[in-house]
């Protein structure tokens, strides 16, 4: 049985969804009171500083989450290219499965604040630099180097965080598809130059 | 000389430039004509449906200014490896100047509005197919199959989105450079295979 969620993990995770649904500048503190089920006054209680304080917490566990399903789906692979395909094409299911909802928290949270809050542009950046180096480690595991490992850990990072947005607009995992077999590709034609 | 803007034209200026400072949400009607120099009137007598009907036509306009500028970025050219690594190289500079400012509204209002307006989520919609085909019209003219300039122009188009974002956060052109180098390199070994 898994255990209920404490008043703050609520309000963490209404704002991840929240966020994910319609962006930072939608998302209001009674809303997510009402959507996290928690009583008005645990918000500045957990959260003296308010929205932005909330935000960066959730952005911070959330992209945290995501680090670990990264370095766990490429944990002990045989193949790197043929590894980050299944997890991007998994990622592209999973995303039609939530109607286009579940991913781009952290870019809407970026584009909208990034010169307005030097602590969200700051998280937002830590979340992707975490994720760019589990790509990249994985890469240098396979004998790449850490250079060229940087390099295509920076595309995967960004054609993933542009092909959430090219699915959303479109309704359709095609995008998010697509980059998959590119990425896959691109990762072949570089093991065979090591 | 220019000559001057009209009010609707200053309108549709200011509203793509708070846009990408801030977001769909963020940005007022009251903050669009102060930032437009229009007189108020001007707002619902060019944009009678309001701020739905003027961000339509804001991300239409820009859009395709920016479609025109990928075609003729393109056009005529003799390699097309070099010609995308000029151009993202080119998008990078301009970021750079512009403080990481001038990119990413259409990827703003896509995250914001899409899962509330049909309509704004077919406007980006559109403008990201016009680019995809701008990059797979290219492909197909130096000898790439559709169905392969289709996906590669689909990581260009996601991949430049997403290193918008990645740049904003990290305060650097890096990202968008690195996308540069690992596009041409896949062109370059995609050429190979034609």
């Amino acid at each position: 049985m898994e255990r209920s969620l404490s008043a703050r993990e609520r309000l963490i995770q209404a704002t991840s969804h929240l966020i994910e649904l319609q962006g930072y500048h939608a998302t209001g503190l009674n809303q997510i009171i009402k959507e996290g089920g928690a009583p008005k006054g645990s918000l500045y209680y957990y959260f003296p500083n308010g929205k932005e304080e909330l935000v960066a917490e959730s952005v911070t566990i959330h992209g945290q989450a995501v680090t670990e399903q990264i370095r766990k789906a490429l944990a002990n692979v045989t193949d790197p290219a043929d590894a980050l395909h299944a997890m991007v094409t998994y990622v592209a299911r999973k995303f039609v499965h939530s109607d286009f909802i579940k991913a781009g928290s952290i870019a809407s949270v970026a584009l909208e604040t990034a010169h307005t809050s030097e602590r969200l542009r700051n998280v937002c950046s830590e979340i992707y630099t975490a994720w760019q180096n589990a790509y990249a480690n994985m890469l240098i595991e396979h004998g790449f180097r850490p250079d060229r490992a940087a390099r295509i850990a920076m595309l995967i990072t960004a054609s993933i965080e542009g092909a959430v947005v090219l699915c959303r607009t479109n309704r359709s995992p095609a995008p998010m598809l697509a980059i998959a077999e590119e990425l896959k590709e691109l990762i072949v034609q570089a093991q065979k130059q090591l």
